[in-house]
């Protein structure tokens, strides 16, 4: 059988390599329009913070390696600009120039997604660039080496935008970040975005949200981001507005596009068609609170889905629960973390949800060195099921969050989460956990409109 | 009505406080036989190994403020002798040795546990010390600032000792620790609880496990612990072989004692007596996993209890689901933390467990500072349900742990878990988080076993 697989980063390659463990005789191609397979995308950032560090020191297995110890024909440079579901062939164009074609049994697309770019004027000028495959950091940190960068505006404020202020902040560049949306972390509540905004301010970052780009600019000794009623200058500007699906050559052979134009699949991550499989950014998921299909494009999904994928044309059949859309980033000195619904969110899918925030501390009470966590936690008033939660503080957030990511997979009530044994010792919490302490006030709250309330 | 309260520490003035909260109009009296309330237990090896904190900084709220803010009758000094369930009240006598009687509608029983200090001589010696009270800290404390205390011997090597192991040699005090059995951390896999051994021996403490304790003897300058084949030599030593639950004046009146003689209550925390309740070290409660009775007296069951006891008082029904066992401490460097059933225990229960061990790393592919994790899992062969875990490294244990135990509340099975969207940053993780790792290679061991391997 002949398993082809398009894209050779994280969803690609983890399907190559466990189709392969799962069955040695199994014919596999990667075709990787890029030279760079396998690699960890979400660690450049740190990488670029640190001079002395390369980018390929990322990469964790380079092309040939799949080709020699593990028998998988990965072939780089090869873009692919067509499928053809029908004679079960993808056709392209090499970096070569040379026309290709290839035949599949079973064809995975793991395309990814590609940084939106405004198509406003500037946008390709030297010195604009944007952060996603391995080749972006490259040109990022090549840039950086080769001219004087002493101030740079990031377009965006999502987690890149704020990963790559902190690593430009660590090489003393003065940072302006720029967005047209109103609102700083928009899917956070403003209490809890407000300690964030507050922290990327006092590392000297400005925020400029609610300006609407008009153009990048070029004359003179800077670039110039021109937005309405606001120029900002900058020796580099980054875009991080946000990715889309690269779902073209998917929605080219016809098969059906989902929410945010994301490739279509099922649990077991088949597209419309039967022999078309699709993982990674390029694709959608379910989310397993709201039941509805969702785009969350992050890594742990794209590297289950790629195994989902193997598995299932190996003739072991998988099907994935969905996400829960869990996730966290580091900016300076806070941990940021997310799972399940925002308010919002809950709202548009029908629940009736009731919030609350609290604010308790990292360590045990008379515990030196405590910080503030903050605590948003969402759930159902009618169900009483939890829902979602978020979480800022100095420590102890990162890894606290999975905790509620699987109540969510469980499906667990509020109360169910307030009544689970957690871990405790001083250093690491108080008694009571945080997010024990949201559910307990939750719980009070949500009894308060739904019958006399005891305390 | 009358609430009455023994035992004024966690699940004593918990139910107390929230009792009152619950219904302002109650009568509410907690006896205390020592002089201290409501503190943090727990902290104290952290406020022992820091000479220029008080131990009572640990004290969250001092009797006075139950008594005058919050309308508890708070009495101190007060030992509770026997408890006369047909009469409903219960007698004792004074630190100033006066007779008192109180008479009560509900009781609960809230006496925590005792140091178990053994039946041999020299164990009231001066410098013969143990960990439990508030005084007890205070005893240490005030040894330790009147005496050279060079070296000290610590008997038992469980979470207190290790942490009052860490707090000796924060003084710089030489530390030796022995034990009569034959092991180190006996609960934990031999391939784990050597990396602990490593960190505290690296910290230059000697450890002897497998010495069969004869007695303590003061002669000459030195306490000399005197073990079959060893004799050591100390100017302190602790005693932490573990707690018993003081279930005495419970047995006295009657009431029914379950597993390790601690007063057996049901999931309303009601003893054998309609009247009755009891919370905290001196009491059981259900395990999630096996669902049979248990004891392992931890500072949030107490609490919680505490609380549930509130409520089922004033007529709000609480049942609390149980415990999972989660436990974590800090012992130098190390978070060690588990959850869940150990192996044997497992075994004990009737399951058919099988278990993995993965070491992975704390941060992702080349992020600087990463360490390693070691993650035991373990799983039911049979219904492939999650049984418990177990994890030791430098950092990220702590809060780790609480994602598995959600899921043993949640009676997930190991795909379950596996499946899981947990948060990932380079920071903070790897793209699988090592409790994923571990779900997933316990999967395929289970799988082995059952039918024939994909791969």
């Amino acid at each position: 059988m002949k398993f082809l697989v398009i894209g050779g980063d994280a969803a690609g390659m983890s399907a190559a390599s466990r189709a392969k463990r799962n069955n040695p005789d199994l014919d596999i191609t990667v075709l990787e329009k890029t030279l760079d397979v396998s690699y960890s995308a979400c660690g450049m950032p740190y990488n670029i913070a640190d001079s002395n560090r390369e980018i390929d020191d990322l990469v964790v297995r380079q092309a040939s390696v799949f080709r020699d110890k593990q028998g998988i024909n990965v072939l780089t440079g090869h873009c692919v600009e067509s499928i053809h579901p029908l004679k079960k062939t993808v056709t392209g164009i090499s970096l070569q120039g040379k026309n290709f074609q290839f035949s599949y049994d079973k064809l995975l697309i793991a395309t990814g997604g590609s940084p939106i770019i405004p198509d406003l004027s500037g946008f390709d000028l030297p010195g604009v660039l944007a952060l996603k495959s391995l080749d972006d950091g490259r040109k990022i940190k090549a840039y950086l080496k080769a001219n004087t960068v002493k101030k740079a505006v990031i377009i965006g404020m999502g987690y890149i935008g704020l990963e790559m202020c902190e690593a430009l902040r660590a090489g003393s560049i003065e940072v302006d970040m720029v967005k047209s949306g109103p609102v700083f972390l928009p899917w956070m509540e403003e209490e809890m975005s407000g300690v964030v905004k507050k922290e990327v301010e006092t590392h000297k970052v400005t925020l400029h949200p609610g300006y609407t780009l008009k153009k990048i600019d070029a004359g003179g000794r800077r670039l110039k981001v021109i937005c309405s009623d606001l120029i900002l200058e900058a020796d580099m500007v980054l875009v991080a507005i946000g990715i889309k699906p690269n779902s073209e050559i998917a929605s080219g052979a016809g098969l059906d596009l989902g929410i945010s134009h994301a490739i279509a699949v099922d649990r077991k991550l088949k597209t419309s068609d039967e022999n078309i499989y699709a993982a990674g950014d390029c694709s959608d998921a379910y989310h397993v609170v709201s039941g509805k299909k969702t785009w969350i494009p992050l890594a742990l999904r794209a590297n289950r889905a790629g195994w989902a994928v193997a598995d299932n044309i190996c003739g072991k059949a998988v099907e994935l629960p969905g996400i829960a859309g869990t996730a966290v980033f580091k900016v300076f000195d806070l941990e940021v973390a997310r799972t399940g619904l925002t308010m919002k969110e809950a709202l548009n899918f029908g629940f009736e949800p009731e919030k609350v925030i609290v604010k308790t501390r990292s360590r045990a009470h008379a515990h030196p060195g405590a910080s503030v966590i903050h605590v948003l936690m969402i759930g159902n008033k009618k169900s009483r099921r939890l829902l979602g939660a978020q979480m800022v503080g100095k420590e102890g957030v990162a890894h606290r969050i999975n905790a509620i990511a699987v109540a969510l997979h469980g499906r667990m009530t509020v109360e169910e989460y307030y009544q689970t044994d957690l871990a405790y010792a001083p250093p690491f919490g108080p008694v009571w956990d945080p997010t024990l302490t949201a559910a307990n006030q939750l719980l009070k709250k949500m009894n308060s409109g739904a019958s006399p309330q005891l305390e």
